[in-house]
């Protein structure tokens, strides 16, 4: 993660910046961010930590918003090709998004950026693109591996939250930065698109605690403790192929909150295997802690049941394993309900088949969790490598 | 605003909280923010400025969320009150969305609360009630102040935006304790209420820009430069009653930032009166100067048009002055759609027809933006004053 170069700020009449007076009720101040980071224009409110301008590479051997620590807010679009876009079509498309998120993750303004101070702000912004199966085959590559997910019997998929050509994965620390982003895209997008599914995410907000804490979901538990670190050899054993790439699993799952209310704290508990206040093994203190699936109770049970989601989650094969970064969502109630919140599951991994399914599979036969949890949309995507300056996301798929 | 009490640490079973060893990958940390600040349990991070723990207290002369400088993210329920709930049920009603508010505020679990793991961040939360005029009828007093507001010409109303009878504003720098919040307060009222409509707005986040710089809206625009300073005597004779209510508006307007962007940058400067690079008066430099709204160019046209928004805000009257605390909100476009944005307008003031109604007439008559703009949802409520411990939000109301 860098700081913003202070190039930009060479070309103060492009962001249209500046300022004099200043002041307002508050202690306002009327500088942008962006010069104050540069040296000049600033007024009061110096010792504000200030996180905008904080930029995340977008060149390099693997697309940024993966091994990227989870910024605050999240959108995945899935778009539709439309019909008649060829393949020359999809790589002048290719171009034109690469360009713009590699212009905007730095806080600078799509080349077609009509509202180009709303830019100066990325706050982390990653913008991630992956595949469906139509686009890799029109690439001229093969698609085996990321054909849609075999039914669970748990599924129970509506067709609009299902599949996509094209995935387009916007994080960023700062709501209004994605706005802007995905309508900018979204905007270059439409003479070849069409929008299939958005999906909004959120987790804490920056800095509302310490970096690292481990998510909570909307049942309250501690979710996400068993993942690997980016960075390691295990993330990249796991996540990251040869050639840079990876695949995207995305499933929307719904989670009833009205019914997981009705059960008590140990019984929560007793499902996940893990304690609600620290998100602990049952058999252990900290967070931390590896679980003992072998401990017994007093009366001769196992302390984590069979049916508990952390012993269903783990394979004895440790290769079965997956790279987690799944946001929360909450959608507006309405009439009696109370909420419509879930989580959007997101997973990576090298391969589907080897390391996701088995590990789907055995929670789908069993796992206590499920009867609060449905999932309602499912879609697999390869993510293709990264891409240097001047070449554009998905270019090596592009193999005649 | 006030940092947290450390009594509340003094509770750790209350919480569930626990902790000891901690980090994996990316330096995590397992204890929670209210841990570290009680000064135990830190591990790593220490330099990190956090923003979880900030209090803004509840009792009070006046309700907090109005003159609270305005948090990331907030969130509108309006509530419709059910068939057979009388004037005695709606008093236990507003006794239990008390007890919670003035709880959940201060990082404290509600009392029914089934997730208190999920109520520990408050980042500045607050909880603003407000009381449409069958409310008001049903407490004994007089609504004529809190009527629904004249149509206006340019009023394209959805009865799904309109009107409601309780209203619950709730603001933080966290989507997550909103989410939290949102469901625990619907939760405590849904034997008494149905849901009319949520609308959901953001800013930028906390610590993406500095404090006080002021917000942007979805056309790019700086909007809200001209607005009386909390704390300020022009404050208290705009916004404040003598026993310390006041009535908000908030109208849901819809921006076409399609036809919007067809707009060059000296259309849309001039539609508005000031320019999109700092939101100074296209007479000014700085976005504070005073428009110069006798300035002639060249050709003897005034600079600062007749029909441009600055202009047609204004009044010659001081007193037809409001305060503006809106949100953005960006809903998930589909299909063709690349945005279904706008601005939630919401404003307060101590009498809606003296001072909102002249403005809005005057807006609705003439403004250049209303090209672009179409308001499409209406609701005043009355904001009862604050309460002190032990009180209720709105009892000054029950007269009799």
């Amino acid at each position: 993660m860098a700081r913003k170069e202070s190039d930009s700020a060479l070309r103060p009449s492009r962001r249209g910046i500046l300022f004099g007076g200043a002041a307002a009720g508050l202690g306002a101040v009327a500088t942008l961010g962006v010069e104050s980071l540069a040296g000049r224009g600033t007024t009061a409110q110096a010792s504000e930590e200030l996180h905008g301008q904080e930029v995340i590479p977008f060149y390099g051997q693997h697309q940024a918003g993966i091994a990227t620590a989870p910024q605050a807010h999240a959108v995945y679009l899935a778009l539709t090709l439309r019909n008649g876009v060829d393949r020359e079509g999809l790589m002048r498309l290719l171009r034109l998004l690469t360009d713009d998120a590699a212009r905007l993750t730095q806080g600078e303004a799509a080349l077609a950026d009509t509202e180009p101070e709303l830019a100066t702000v990325p706050a982390r912004l990653t913008v991630t693109f992956g595949f469906g199966p139509k686009l890799v085959e029109m690439a001229g590559s093969s698609a085996a591996d990321i054909q849609p997910l075999p039914k669970f019997s748990i599924d129970r998929l509506q067709e609009r939250w299902n599949d996509g050509d094209l995935l387009l994965h916007l994080g960023s620390d700062d709501p209004f930065t994605l706005a802007h982003t995905q309508r900018m895209l979204l905007k270059d997008a439409r003479s070849f698109c069409e929008v299939k599914w958005v999906q909004t995410g959120f987790r804490r907000s920056r800095g509302s605690e310490a970096s690292g804490t481990t998510m909570r979901n909307l049942f309250g538990q501690v979710d996400g403790t068993v993942n690997p670190a980016p960075a390691t050899d295990d993330f990249t054993s796991l996540v990251w192929n040869e050639d840079g790439s990876t695949t995207m699993v995305i499933r929307r799952i719904h989670m009833d909150v009205d019914t997981w209310d009705e059960v008590d704290r140990s019984g929560r508990e007793f499902s996940v295997g893990r304690t609600l206040s620290n998100g602990a093994p049952t058999t252990g203190t900290n967070e931390h802690d590896e679980p003992d699936f072998g401990a017994m109770t007093a009366l001769g049970f196992p302390v984590i049941a069979d049916q508990a989601h952390i012993r269903r989650a783990r394979s004895e094969n440790t290769s079965e394993r997956i790279f987690r970064r799944g946001y929360n969502y909450d959608e507006q109630p309405s009439g009696t309900q109370m909420s419509d919140s879930g989580l959007i599951f997101v997973s990576y991994q090298k391969n589907v088949e080897r390391q996701y399914i088995p590990l789907q599979k055995r929670l789908a036969e069993l796992d206590a969790l499920n009867q609060w949890t449905t999932p309602i949309g499912s879609a697999v995507f390869l993510i293709p490598p990264g891409c240097a300056e001047g070449g554009f996301i998905g270019e090596a798929l592009f193999t005649h």
